[in-house]
């Protein structure tokens, strides 16, 4: 990826902290966004939160047994995502300031959910204003996250979640708005019109266009 | 209204982002706060959030029949409003970081609650820590919007709200107290005695100070 | 204390704003942190949070019957705390941009919970990202907050507390693990072994280390 970061041009100064040469052409980053190294950005995306992490490799215990390599622990943002103002992502599910160090048995207790899964953000989804990530969330291709809420687990492709902790209250289109259920499993865009199909059950629902 | 913007004398360095001249006489601005163009704020403020969102026709779609104007999706602030540190307007209920064409039959479909609609703070009102309010909100005169609330519709005059989503659960006085009721719709402030009327009912109430 | 804050060296500008010298050795504070005038902050803390309030005098309305001083209205904290991005420490239970003057009578009705009682944070305790913590709160030892939550009472020591108002979900380790009951209120780490004592009944309940 090319570092082409347009500034808007009724911008005025940045102020921002910038750390991250991985950087997709066409993506504004805003005043006060703070991008630490590690993050990875898409292309055209629309990024005003204050806080990217950095590359989980640089907080590791001591006796850790496996070394974090790339896309360990960091932030990956797909192409034309839209951060919204004071979103939050986060590396650690249970952090402490200073890190005791832990007899060698217990070192890879909490390895799995936090240390070897990135958090992923895909192409074309939106993280409301304010909203909190947490580490090793995986959020789906165009889901869209409501501001404020705080995501705890990871959320499907064309899922609007809300709330603190964040639940599904909806499916929205690629488009931005909400979808309607025509009939059974099959939604459609009131704005776009286009339609797509529900697949899964009992509560682990999924959505894809349709084709 | 005269751009005299207070700096409060122990302050230090701002470094806040500040692209808006109508900003009312005594208003004060704080560190990392981004007020943009097209942004309203009264007198006698105390501004301490990092975000006041610009006017909207700058993200206008292709295709939008209408051409939004003056006071068109944009935040205006009364007079004495207090707004917190780390508050966010928003400026669209459905955010996308690239706008698709829409089929021109659907170019109008999300105008009036979102375009048309001006997010306002009434005089006197008071706005949290942290809060966040979407696009369109109506906050009236003195109402208090707790700390971390997400403020999805119009608030009464006097309300006190809270949650996420933003749900009202009290009144307040003028003065800041929390209002208690002395007989039937007669509601008093233990702080300073003043008393407000209680108007309508079935959930749909409202305060108004008493004659 | 000695001001000795060490800037991570993989850091960038700062653009913070520090206006306290009571900052103690190893403690780092981070891009876009605001810590104001009559903060108190321990050692070895990793302090992210843009927002440390300042000491409430310069706040206080005509008519106020008490002087506050030091140590009244204050933020407090201890040693090897871990404050994330965007986390906000409050002064105000009830703001108002513009102080009205009360009658002389009600002068004193708000001040035990709001004036009096500094927010105080226990060494080791943890408060997650973008979480809010409201005036007078005191979070015990080895606490920690979810991000995005709202503390509007005290947290006891060890204690996870989530949501908004946040509420106690479970207890945690020093090291940070989630503690899991053994036996009845007697709480053991399943990542470092260590064992707590619960103490009280009814809701009111609180953990130490075993001795």
């Amino acid at each position: 990826m090319v570092p082409d970061v347009a500034v808007p041009p009724d911008h005025g100064p940045l102020h921002d902290v910038r750390e991250s040469d991985e950087i997709g052409a066409g993506t504004r980053i805003w005043a006060f966004a703070h991008v630490m190294k590690g993050a990875v950005i898409g292309r055209d995306c629309n990024n005003r939160g204050p806080c990217l992490r950095r590359n989980r490799s640089a907080h590791r215990r001591p006796g850790h047994p496996k070394e974090p390599g790339n896309g360990v622990g960091r932030v990956e943002i797909g192409d034309d995502v839209f951060v919204g103002p004071g979103v939050s992502f986060t590396n650690d599910v249970s952090p402490r300031s200073r890190r005791l160090p832990l007899p060698a048995v217990a070192a890879g207790y909490r390895i799995e959910a936090e240390w070897l899964v990135p958090t992923r953000v895909g192409n074309g989804a939106s993280l409301g204003a304010r909203c909190v990530i947490l580490p090793g969330a995986h959020i789906g291709a165009y889901a869209m996250v409501a501001a404020g809420a705080v995501v705890t687990h990871h959320v499907p492709a064309q899922a609007l979640v809300a709330g603190v902790p964040a639940k599904r209250v909806g499916w929205v289109c690629q488009c931005g708005a909400r979808l309607v259920e025509e009939q059974a499993k099959l939604w459609q865009c009131p704005q776009c019109g286009k339609t797509y199909d529900e697949h899964g059950a009992d509560g682990c629902t999924s959505l894809a266009p349709s084709r």
